[in-house]
């Protein structure tokens, strides 16, 4: 089987619990954003390379499902893999497991790359589309 | 016609934007919670006190577009208004308008009511059915 | 007497508190900015403007001291004033006050500006220095 | 020399980043947080066991100095060491340094015990005197 994940690990900070205890949703967006920035550089596409090449992918959707919730000093593991590889655009998905193995949430985000020339939607260029698809569910 | 928005405003700020020089995609579900907020607060279900009662409303699904990008100093304009009033839990949706008139986003928050006791969904109070009712879609 | 405050209300949020039940640190960092972008704009000096020419004010220096714990719900008035105008510097100073006249904590930043050609300490120009003056300590 | 300092290590992220292309100053306050959460694990004092228990830590002062600015993709190591061992609280040391050995930033951070009875400082337990004492300055 060829499929592979991305792999990020966080232990939860007191910042990120809110008044009612748990984790606040907006973190894990923070969080899988994270992750997103680690497996991208891990498949050679740094973000800080990209942003100073005027290479953008901005980010025009996401949704999440908050499963459990989680606690102050709780650790998340989340599983980054390629959702879909479309023609201008990947949807990236993530997996946040506590080290219970208890599923806390399942999150995705759709990137589109964006032609810095006239900002119109832009083809995904081959290297990567390869880059993502050992990670594709 | 009865349909009304709850309308939350809010300046950007430095810390909103990212290294990509546009307002960062947690930012906006930050701002759609402290939107929510205000609104629970104006029909009578102010947060603190529900935390407080132990009356929890764990936000268990959000999804959102990102239609243009928000700069550093742009007003938003966020329209709260009801999707959905279910058994146990109700949708929140927010339209986010520029000052010119653009949408900048829309995200939908479900929020569901938890039993205190064995921390299971419970069917939503008339009083909280009633406050969301004129703000439906 | 002369002196003036730019006054900036906040109320806290949810996710302002962190695990230990009250307004986490950074948090009062964070809104003190807020304050200080909005005085900085009533008194003409915009800083999405004074980014966008280029003419940068970065933060050199901060403290506090954090007098009373803040909890969810609670507002906070933040009284900004200026504690010293330098050279080439000047230094806020914040007061944040409860609605019931509780101090909850005193701050300040300094800011230094730069000239955008040699990234070397400017002379403060008149106009600022008088729109500063009014607010000083 | 007995003279130990506990390291942490943080890349920067793309959120870090604000308007004006630097870290925002808020997010060095929550770094050192980080850290300080991290060293206080390491020496026996998990701060999700010591809330549990009511005994807190509330930190009453903070300061710091921004020496160069630091931007996205930029590691920072931050060197935790102990300041001063007073009676009822302690200081913390933060050193900020980025790959290429530049001081970025240095931070000070006092925690004070307070007894849940009464909400008043108390003397700092000797085990946790013991424990801080090896990272003295």
């Amino acid at each position: 089987m060829r499929q592979k994940a991305f792999n990020y690990t966080y232990l939860t900070r007191l910042h990120d619990i809110d008044a009612a205890g748990v984790m606040f949703f907006a973190s894990y967006f923070r969080l899988a954003h994270d992750a997103y920035e680690g497996f991208m550089a891990e498949i050679g596409f740094s973000l800080p390379e990209l942003i100073e090449q005027g290479r953008l992918l901005p980010l025009v959707h996401s949704s999440a499902d908050f499963l459990q919730p989680v606690r102050h000093g709780d650790s998340l593991h989340i599983h980054v893999r390629i959702e879909r590889i479309g023609d201008t655009s990947f949807t990236v998905d993530y997996l946040f497991v506590t080290d219970q193995g208890m599923q806390a949430a399942r999150m995705q985000t759709r990137h589109v790359l964006i032609n810095p020339a006239d900002r119109r939607p832009s083809a995904l260029p081959e290297a990567l589309r390869q880059a993502l698809q050992p990670y594709s569910l």
